[in-house]
């Protein structure tokens, strides 16, 4: 299949490399604004066409599949007439900035017969593979809680909130772990550097299930972290991206009903039972989601990131934008 | 000054020991419910008053200074009679059940001219001591953010929920270092063992000077953590009380206005300056307590801890809760 | 049993407590130097007897067994004496300060028909009988190699170097896991403080079966570690004693003999599979010396830290200070 | 100046990137045995010149510096004819296989005016940069032992044993740091895999100005360390090289020497004062290489990793294979 990318910055040299060496994809053209971008990839790759803009590959004929890696107002634009075209589609995330376009793109993707795919990279890692397993098959349990930590000292960009950097992360692998949809969201959030763009952000999420979700979101931490604790009434985990050795560690969910008499005496220690971290598989990610895109197109699967999982996510995002407005109003002249 | 001790139980022990060893007091009582508790005290310290009920301290003619160890709910009679009666009360945080008992226990103590003081032990550790430093000489700059994480695998208490066990130890801690009452608090919860008492419960401040805090307190986490961050414009720390060598790291703010068009390059590592962790003081807190009661009754100084910053934690405690209420009564047949 | 102390120091104190709260022993005498230390238990136990010297226990006729927790060279003459007159001994470590005093206190402990202990607290930790467990149950495989890290800030004793005050423990521990003496030592150390007196140490031992150990001991470590790496050919474990939550790591041993061909192909990660660590016992370690011993006494059980295992230490210790010696003096001029 | 590499298997490809982007050179050509090599070489770098061996790049006229990234045992070889013929130097560590070779290389390159640089790559990381400051500006004070743990599960190559693939990047950063020569050197080994070529390896060595240096070499351990302590009378550090947050550590030293009578009383914690970590550069140690070898052969600079100091690190490292070889002979039937 012949490809088409379609921006060049920070993530669009790795969706080449990827591609490059995928058996089932050629990279044929690449769009890309600045010039010196483009002269660089010219004397690696004499060979492939080069454009300024994302209408030449979106309109060319001999491309059969779009990768869109452009800020998120053009994603809706470029994968929708990529896909009118008949053109297959992986887009960045997240898919686009609305559930409104979200919805149409899903549309068009159904009715125009071709292949809508959201780069959520994460869910091919192998810490998001083995805790996929453990929630789908039924080891955990009954999950009750999810709660992330994703901090760090940020990149402040001028036209996105911490949330719409980092969240969509968090709200795909808890969507494809779990299978739920929030029925409410609030969220908080502080602006430090600009105005009206939230680099703190904290949201709980409450489920159907009776389960709860929680994020701290922040481009203010001096200190990263990555940490996910999700809680089961059977085993509870703690996902830290970070640790190099042990990502993963299982623990026994250790709640015991104790009669009430022995309620006021402590546990004696911080934890209860054996711990266990699992072997992960260390293939680059976005390896995988390069083959699961050919499958997909291939109708070998059904897509785990698809048109339909990306819209959910964006779903969320508006859902928690629109509580953060709310505070960020009734907290104006503080944090707005 | 001559002493009495009502409680025995899980942390009576400590203040007993912490009193007795002090050269400004003299242990002469103990009220403790539990027969077992009275002779293995009565064996040990066989001239000492051993009582059933706490108001035998609190008639006693011949004690200066009742020491109050019980669950909440008794604090508010014990201290307000001892008071009455002439005696300095030292009492277990948080100071009372609600803000009314509060703020008559203040008015208690300024008419009968007595020391009310709460154990609020944390404000005399080296950790607590050092970071009062850092945040009140103006290093840290424009303080914009605190955000702390207390979580474990709990006791669960069938009479308390996790945030009236966990909450005051950030409260008193965030009031010493930062010395300003929220104006809105949000909480959200969720209860997993006793129905309507949350085990987990998040919260957000906001204050009015910008600043945003946050709490996540939960009994559910199979891994124990004790870590706040504080964010300033010149400085931020990381406290983590885990870490037995470094339980402070402190950071530059490493926060930068870049030109606009340079915001979209991606800072290459997660930090950006040198990291110190100074030395703590490791005399035991408790100890500091009690010297610091004896030199407030004396007159010395002005108490840390006093009633009006008791009260000021039991307030925040009573606006957690009613958002926490509010809720969960909006999240019933889920989390309530 | 009556017991007798003689010593109460650094660890006499919690020998007293753990004697005091079994239900096997009763604590009646107490030998110590120091006045104050002296007057200090006659004001909580008025009933104890009190002495001078550790003469007096070990004739008094009222008592059954002594505990010995004095310095190192006065062990031999207190436990010989003590065992002589008929009583038991527990001994702190080492045992005594030479193989021919070791060989000569076991000769007695058997021709009186007495019990004969070391108090080598460790191997009555969770940890170490877990790792017990591993190691005698064939898990481990073939034990190739046990690498010990025993480091911190010291205590500069003016009559011990480095390797008798924390060798011994290492020592104890290894014989008990693998019960193997070496066929060889080299020591090398060097003085920093006191001329003579080694403060940093590093051991190699050699194994009949091929087994290779190596201890690096160091009071002139900023950072306190209690590491021990054991490699056997099916598993490989790491104890960190300072890791309060996973103290044992248990991995696969990961060692595959490739083709020659692929040999020079590096292994992509630092490890190879699940991690797994096991839930230790909490109970406090010397609860169980003194159980053992009392057990041993009642001839219920045959000791794991007898006069046999002590003299095992004693031997190892012996040995390599001679390499030490030998090293430091060909090294004179520099670190002797 | 047109450069040529031999040798484009696992480092050589980032020897090539480096150049390639370094404005004072340009790679004209690259040899390499295996055709598949070349073969993806010539695809991406049409122009490039492609060679089979070695011989070639060395006989080239066009060529003014050499880059060798093959097997040890050949470095002597290609190095020698390399620079007998004008060309520049840069060989990968160690320089070659016996002091004999290496005198003979640095007689050479005096005789030939050429510059002979070893690839000694760690001096130009952050981490030895601001180690090499506090040990040559007498921040440390006066340098007592130097200690480093470099263990992981190996690579077992059929021709190297461990010491002689780790111990080059310690034996040259010491080198670099401290600036003195071993006077002794005893070494201990043990062979798992292949007989005759340890796989662990413990080595100790004596310096002329006591101090005292201990290297912890294994491709047996489940888990990677890289961890070097170095202790001064002022202060010590520890370089922990997979920390990616704080590779460096300073202490205090926290030696004090106490009137005799103190020296029984425990030092109540692990350490002493305050911790400082650094910032570190982060650029890319390699980039440094490739600047400072076009430095030196300018003649502005004089090499920190020229032919002499490579020579002393084969130096140490042949001292050390003769007592690893003098141990392994009387531990035969052991562990040779």
């Amino acid at each position: 299949m012949r490809v088409g990318l379609i921006g060049y910055g920070y993530w669009g040299p790795n969706l080449f490399r990827n591609f490059q060496v995928s058996p089932h994809f050629e990279v044929v053209a690449v769009a890309e604004a600045r010039q010196a971008r483009r002269d660089e990839l010219r004397r690696q790759y004499p060979d492939l066409k080069l454009c300024e803009t994302g209408e030449e590959i979106v309109a060319a004929s001999d491309i059969d599949a779009v990768v869109i890696a452009t800020p998120v107002a053009t994603h809706f634009p470029l994968a929708s007439r990529a896909m009118k075209a008949g053109k297959h589609v992986l887009v960045e995330k997240p898919m686009c900035a609305s559930v409104a376009e979200g919805e149409e793109l899903v549309a068009i993707a159904k009715s125009h017969k071709v292949t809508l795919m959201v780069d959520h990279t994460f869910l091919f890692t192998g810490a998001v593979s083995a805790m996929h397993k453990l929630c789908q098959s039924g080891e955990m349990g009954k999950i009750s809680y999810y709660d992330s930590t994703r901090i760090n000292l940020g990149l402040f960009q001028p036209d996105v909130n911490v949330m719409w950097d980092l969240a969509p992360h968090d709200f795909s692998i808890m969507d494809y772990l779990l299978g739920e949809e929030p029925v409410s969201v609030e969220a908080s959030g502080y602006c430090h550097i600009n105005p009206g763009l939230p680099d703190i952000a904290y949201l709980t999420m409450h489920f159907p299930s009776d389960m709860i979700a929680h994020f701290n979101l922040s481009w203010m931490s001096p200190v990263k972290m990555r940490r996910t604790a999700i809680g089961g009434s059977k085993k509870m985990l703690v996902w830290d991206d970070l640790n190099p050795e042990e990502k993963i560690k299982i623990y026994n969910s250790g709640i015991e009903l104790r009669p009430e008499a022995q309620r006021n005496i402590l546990i004696p220690g911080s934890r209860i039972g054996d711990v266990f971290s699992p072997r992960l598989d260390r293939r680059e990610a976005l390896a995988g989601v390069v083959d699961h895109f050919a499958a997909t197109i291939s109708g070998k699967v059904t897509p785990i990131m698809g048109g339909d999982a990306g819209l959910r996510v964006v779903r969320m995002l508006e859902m928690a934008q629109q509580s953060l407005d709310r505070n960020l109003g009734v907290a104006k002249g503080r944090s707005a």
